[in-house]
C-alpha cells in the first residue's frame, strides 16, 4: 500500500525521469496566461480595427527569426526540447518534500535494525531516481565523503541541464524584440518609399508597428513568465535533492532519525516541513 | 516582566513566524509613497486636463497585463502572498538586536552556572523561532559544528524564502513598462488607421500615451522602491540572525558572556551594539 | 608629538567615526562639478532661450519623485545621513596607509621587548577603532583566529554599511531619469490634448523634455559621479582596514616587525608603501 | 582497430588541438541561419523596394565599424582566428563522452593488473591532450593532489582560452548596433540639411534606418547566436574535461573501474552515461 | 648577454614599473582605430555637409561633461593617469612567458645545486618586480606558505589597481552617450522654440543631434575598446604572475625543474608554453 501511493508521488516528483504527473493543470499559470491574453484582446477589441493586430507576416519575423536564432544557439534536440518543457509549465508541481522526509525516516529505523540487507530490499521500491542512488551507494559500501562528493555532482549536473530549458526561454525572450524592430524597420523604410500617397501613410505604419508588439508580447507574455516558473521549479528541485542527500548522509552514519528529520527540515520552508 | 516586554519585542521580530507589530506605520515609507503621488498628482492638475490621466483601460493593461504574468511565473501562493508583505513594508521594522545580545548573555550566564536544566527552562520563553531552535539543540546536545550548519542551512532557506517577495515584486516592476509599451502601441495602431480626421489625433495619441506613463509609475513608483525595502529589510534579518548564531555557538561552548558580547557586537552597527 | 599629529590623522582617516578633516576640499571633486555645469551652462546660454531651462515643475518631479521613492525604499535617516556623506566626498580623502605601516611597527616593537604592559599604555592613544580594537583584544587574550574571525566580521559589517549611501545613491540614479521620462509625458499628453492652436506646440514640448533633461543631469553629473566616488573610498577603507589586519595578526604573533612591514606593503599600491 | 577509430574521434573532439571533424555540418545551426535569414528576405520582397535593403555604405559602416573596434580591444590574431571558429560552429560537435569512460575503465583495469608499463605504452596512442597529459602524469609519478591542482589549472586556462573567442563574439554583438545607430543619425543629420525639397525626405529616411536594422541583424541573427553556441560548446568541453580527470585520478588511486564509471557518470546528462 | 637581452624583455613587460617598451606600435590597435575613423569619415563627407559634423558645441558637452564626472567620480591623478595608459594600449604587448619559465628554470637549478647564495646573486639581477619580490622572500628565510599568501595579495592588490583604469574608461563609455543625449535635448528645445521659421528646423535639428552622435562615436570607436584592452590585458599579466608564483614557490620547495616547468606550462596558452 505505502508502496502503491509512493509510486504515483514519485513518478510524479522524479526529478530524474523528468516527467510529471499528467492529470490536472496548474490552475494560476493557466488563469495567467488567459488572463494576460483576454485582458490584451480586450483592450484591442474595443478600440476597433482588431484585424490589423492578426498580421502573419509580423508573427513570421517574430515567432521565425528568434527560432531560427535559437536553432543556430542550442543543438536541435534542446530547442524542440522545449515543447514538452513548456507543456509541463501549466501542469501542477508536485513536490512533497514532508513525504521523502518519511520516506527516509523509515530507510534510516530500518538500516539502524535490520542492517544493509533490509536497505538493499528497499532500494528498488523507490521511484526518485535521485534517492535510489544515494541508497546504492550506502549498499555498494561508498563511505560519507564519496557518497556526498558524487551526489554533489549529480545534482549539480542535473541543474545545469534543467537551467538550459530556462536559458532556451531567456534568449527567445530577448531575441523576439528585436526581430520585432526589425520587422517594424523594414515596414518603415517600405512605407517611406512612398510618402507621395498621404492616404497610406497611417495604415502602414500601423502594419509597422505591430511586429514591435507582437515581439513584446511574445517575450513579456510568454517568455519571460515561463523562463521564470521553470528557474524555481529547478530551484525547488535543488533543495529537494540537497534534504534528501542530507538523509541519505544521515541513514549511512546510522544518525538517529530524529536528527535527520531535523537537519532536513533545516532546508525546508515551514510549511513544507514534517514535524 | 522581562518576558512580557520581550514577548512584544520578540512577536514583533520574530522572523520565523513572519509577523510584525500591528501598530504604527513605518513613516518614511509612508510619506515617501503619499509625497511621490502628491508631487505627480500636482504636476498633472497644474498642466489641467487631468481627466484623460485616469484610465480604466490603460491601468487594466499595465496592471492586469503584470499580474496575469506573475501568476503564469510564480505559485499562486506566493503572487497572492504579495498583499500582506506590502502591507509590512509599511510598517515599522522593530528589530532591537541589542536586546538579542542581552537575551544571549543572560542565558550564556545562566548555562554556565545552572547548566543544561537552567536553558530548558529558558527556552520555551524564547519568541525568536531562530533563537528558540539553537537554544533546544544545546539542550538535545548537539555539538558545535552540528548546530553551526543547521542554523546556516535554516538561515539560508529563511532568507531564499523571504526573497520571493522581492523576486515578484522586481519581476513586475520588469513587466509594468512592457505592457504600458504594449498598450500605447496598440492606441497608436488604432490611431494610425484613422488619420483621416486630423482633430482626433491628438487625444488619440494622448491616450495611447497614458499606458507607457502607467507602466512607468506602477514599476518606479511603486514596485522598485518596496522591492528594495523588503530586500534590505531581508539583508537586516540575516545579519540579526548570523548574530544570534554568534551567540548560540558561543553559549555551546560556554564563552565568557563579555566575549560573546564582543562577538555579537562585531557584526552589528555601532548604533546596534550593546556596550 | 606623535601622538598629536597622529590624533589629526587618526580622526581624520577614521573609518569607524565616520568623521573626515573639515578643511580644505577634493579640488578635483569641485573642479569636475563646477566644471560639468559650467559646460552645461555654457551650451544653454549659447543657444538662447536660457529662461525655460529652468523649470521648478520639472525639478519637483524629477528631484522630489526619486527623493519621495528613496524615502520608501530606504530608512528616513539612511536618506537624510546622505547629506553629511555627499559633503564628505568633496573633501579630500586622508587615508596615508604608510602611518599605520609605521604604528604597528612601533607597536610590535614595543610589544616584544616591553610585553602586554607597553600594548595596554598605548591602546587609548590610538585614534582608529578598528587598530583600537584589534590591540584590545591582543590585551584581552584572544588567540589569533579568534582576532582575525572577529576583524572580518567587523570589517564585512562596516563595509556593508558604508555601502548603503552608494546604493541610495545608484537608486536615485536610477529613479531620476524615469521620473524626468514621466514628466516629459504628462507634458506631451498636455500639449496632444491642445493640437489646435499650433503656435503653443512648439514651446509646450520643449517644456516637457526639460524635465527629461533634468532627470539626466541629476543622475549623470551628480548621483552616479558620486556613487563611483564613494564607492571607491569604501573599497580603500576596506585595504586599509584588511592591511591592519595583518598588521594586528603580526603584532600578536610577536612576528618580526620587517616582515609585518612586508605583509602589508604586500597589499598597498607602491606609492602607498612604507620602505 | 580500436586505435583506429578512436583516432578519428580523438582528433574529432580534441580539445587542444582545437579541431574538429571536417566532414557534415551542424544541421541545426545551418537550417537556423538559412531559415532565418529567409524570412527576412520574404518580409523584405513580399513588401517591395527590396533593392534599397543593399546598401554598401550601411554594410561598410556597420561591419567595418564593428571590426574596427574589433582590432582596437583585441589582439589581431584572436579576432582573425573569428573565421575557423565561426565555420567550426557549422559543423556538428562530436562530443561523446561515453567513449571516454570506456576508454578510462580499460586503462583503469591494464593499470591494476599491468603496472605502469601498461599504462605507458598505452599513453601514446591517446588523441585527447587533456587525458594524454594526466596519463603522463601518472606515469611520471605526481601524487594525487599535484595531479588534481596542475589538470585544474589547465582546465581553467583552456576554458579562458575558449572563451576569448566568446568575448569578441559577444563583443561585436554589442557593438553592430550602435554602429548602425551612428550610421542612422549620419544619414538624418545629411537629410534634415536638405528639408527643402520634399521628395527627397522619405528614401533619404529609409536609407537611413537601413544601417540600424543591418546594425540589429549583425547583432541577433549572427553574432549573439553563434555566441552562445560556442559558449554552450565550451561548457560541454569542461564538463567533459571534469569527467576525465576523476577519472584519471581514479585510475592513479588504482580506484575500483566500475566505481570510476559511476564518478564520471555523475558529471555526464544520463543520455551521455555508460551504463 | 644573457642579462642585457633579460633587461631588455624584464623592462618591457615588467609589471611593476608599469612601463612598457618604448618602440613600435601595436598595428592591430593602430589600424582598428584608423580605419573605423576612415569609415566613419567617408560616410559622413560622401553624403555631403560634412562641415555640420564639426561641432565645437557638440564636443565641449560630450567630452567636457564626461571628463568633468569623471574628476568627481576618481581622484584627479588617477583620471589624468590615463593619459599614459592610453599611450600604453597603442604599444604592442610584450609578454614572453616562456621567457619567465626559462629563468626560474636557471634559477631552480642554481638553487638545487649553489644554495642561497647563488640565489641571491641572481636576485638583482632580475627586471620583472614580481618575480624578484619571490626570490627575495626565498633569500629571506619565508616559508612556502607565506611566499603563497603575500604573492596573492601583492597580485590582487596590483590587478585592483590596473584595473582602476579600465573602470575610468568604462564610466566615460556611460557617460558620453549620456551627455550627447542631453546636448541633443538642449538643441531640440531651443530649436522648439523658434517653430516659427521653418528654415530653421532642419539644420537646428541637424545640428543638435550632432552631439549624440559625438556620444555615441566616443563611447563606442574610443573607450569601450580601450577598456577591453587594457582589461584583456591585465588578465594576461594576471596569469603571467601566477605562473611565476608557481614557479616561486618550486624553486623554494626545491622542486625538479622539469616539475615547475610543468606546473608554469599548464597555466599558459600552448603557443607561450616552453617545452
Amino acid at each position: 500500500m505505502a508502496t502503491a501511493t509512493q509510486e504515483i508521488r514519485g513518478t510524479a516528483a522524479d526529478v530524474a525521469q523528468e516527467e510529471r504527473a499528467d492529470t490536472g493543470m496548474d490552475t494560476g499559470t493557466l488563469l495567467g496566461a488567459l488572463g494576460g491574453i483576454f485582458l490584451i484582446t480586450v483592450a484591442i477589441i474595443r478600440g476597433g480595427d482588431a484585424g490589423i493586430f492578426l498580421n502573419i507576416n509580423s508573427a513570421l519575423i517574430v515567432v521565425g527569426g528568434s527560432m531560427a536564432t535559437a536553432f543556430i544557439a542550442f543543438p536541435s534536440k534542446i530547442v524542440t526540447g522545449l515543447i514538452p518543457i513548456v507543456k509541463n509549465a501549466f501542469k501542477p508541481g508536485v513536490y512533497e518534500p514532508a513525504d521523502y522526509v518519511d520516506d527516509i525516516m523509515r530507510l534510516a529505523s530500518k538500516y539502524r535494525s535490520g542492517g544493509m540487507k533490509q536497505l538493499e530490499n528497499e532500494e528498488s521500491l523507490l521511484d526518485n531516481r535521485f534517492l535510489r542512488n544515494g541508497i546504492a551507494m550506502i549498499v555498494d559500501g561508498y563511505n560519507a565523503k564519496e557518497i556526498h562528493e558524487l551526489m554533489e555532482r549529480e545534482l549539480n549536473a542535473m541543474l545545469d541541464r534543467h537551467n538550459t530549458g530556462v536559458k532556451v526561454l531567456r534568449f527567445l525572450a530577448m531575441q523576439a524584440p528585436v526581430f520585432g524592430m526589425a520587422g517594424t524597420l523594414i515596414g518603415l523604410v517600405q512605407m517611406l518609399m512612398h510618402l507621395d500617397d498621404p492616404s497610406t501613410i497611417g495604415p502602414a505604419l500601423a502594419t509597422a508597428l505591430i511586429t514591435t508588439f507582437y515581439g513584446l508580447m511574445l517575450a513579456n507574455l510568454i517568455m519571460t513568465p515561463l523562463a521564470t516558473k521553470l528557474g524555481s521549479r529547478t530551484d525547488m528541485e535543488g533543495i529537494l535533492c540537497k534534504s534528501i542527500r542530507v538523509g541519505i548522509i544521515g541513514i549511512h552514519d546510522r544518525v538517529n532519525p530524529q536528527k535527520i528529520q531535523r537537519g532536513m527540515n533545516a532546508l525546508l520552508a515551514p510549511a513544507q516541513q514534517r514535524e
